[in-house]
């Protein structure tokens, strides 16, 4: 028996999220499906990162087991031949047997991205929250600062999160203007709550927006009450860039 | 009486190219129906560049006319309202009546990218030509560099082009490959043939993949025979950067 490790990207704007569920098409269905049907037998994989409706993976990371006799690295090419063109894979390497995408110790690098001009553009719509009104960029990288470190959460995760603790490590946080006013949060930590990273957009949006004081961010850090922070922003706007182990 | 000139930009994938047609959806028909629909009687515009089924945009130009009092600067807003999520009106501005998109003086920004790596992103898929090869990108811009100048480019144009002369301009062409492996043919003119960007672009891959030997695009110019160069390059990979009158 072997273990394989995938690095899955995809355009997330089709599907019902990452995860298998009765209602709707989900990235992780296609992928099983791929797989067992490329292996002629039923295979489950492991997900690492249970990405929502909509958010799009350049690294996501997924684990399956085989006794193929296929080189684990060689099976990339044949796994997307059987996908969907949305999905692909770009890695495909044997691990240990005891490797678990989501128990194993992580660093998690999410992007959040927001188009902030006039008018939209076509071509960035699906992968871009488009945001009208001027952000001042300095300001919400100087907010942002306040939830690096070890702390808890509680601000800014779903009130649906299942978690027995909202205690997270963000190892950096930067926010970033670019030539075409394409505007990226960059965040790195150890593991994120159901919808951290897109209530931390949505509230720096709120700091940047001159809607909030300053210090809104660490006042809504203290709070620990999901009321005190801001609105979860849109899915489009969100990448999970890549998962280190 | 007012002629009002249009930025338009725009995802290609969806539509069946620029101009109005009995067959399928196109950009100018969806354009002229808002135009329609916003000043309550029927409005036809004129374009710039009748860009084909599948290639995309970030400043078309067209022009219609009105007699409406509302400030031309102020149309951008009330069209895009009408229009679907995928074509954006940029800019309005009023012109002189004289002004025609097609018969001024302009010099065009066409851009095309080829993403040159193992596997496709499928973040990059609808903008992007994958190529997998890999490409010798230093070689194809020293090739590129033959099509500069005033020259006869029926080599480069569709054998089903209607035009009374193929000789046409290019001002200048480069081709670089970015930190994320997107190979960009930027090239600009005072006008291009049906196909004739696609039709380099096709040529360029074949010289950068060790296909064709040194020379081969300057060969195939003088050659004055579409069979003399490469293949029409897919339209996912082209976008119409901007038009300078």
């Amino acid at each position: 028996m072997m273990r394989v490790k995938l690095t899955v990207s995809y355009d997330g704007t089709g599907y019902c999220g990452w995860q298998v569920q009765p209602n709707g098409v989900t990235i992780q269905e296609k992928l099983n499906q791929a797989l067992s049907d490329l292996f002629g037998r039923e295979i489950k994989t492991i997900g690492a990162s249970r990405t929502d409706s909509g958010v799009h993976a350049l690294g996501n990371v997924a684990v399956f087991d085989t006794d193929s006799r296929m080189p684990a690295e060689k099976m990339a090419f044949a796994i997307n031949e059987r996908l969907p063109r949305d999905i692909v894979i770009q890695k495909s390497e044997e691990v240990t047997a005891d490797f678990h995408p989501r128990f194993a110790k992580t660093n998690k690098v999410y992007e959040y991205r927001i188009l902030n001009r006039t008018f939209p553009d076509p071509l960035l719509m699906r992968y871009t929250y488009f945001f009208h009104r001027n952000l001042d960029v300095p300001l919400m990288d100087e907010e942002a600062q306040a939830l690096v470190g070890e702390h808890d959460f509680t601000s800014f995760a779903s009130v649906k999160s299942q978690t027995n603790t909202f205690v997270r490590t963000i190892h950096s946080i930067s926010v970033r203007r670019d030539e075409n006013d394409i505007i990226t949060i960059h965040v790195e930590g150890n593991g994120f709550l159901y919808n951290q990273v897109r209530i931390i957009a949505g509230s720096l949006i709120l700091a940047g927006s001159g809607q909030r004081e300053r210090g809104f961010i660490k006042k809504a850090l203290e709070a620990k009450d999901r009321e005190a922070a801001g609105p979860t922003a849109p899915p489009e706007g969100l990448v999970l860039v890549r998962i280190d182990y």
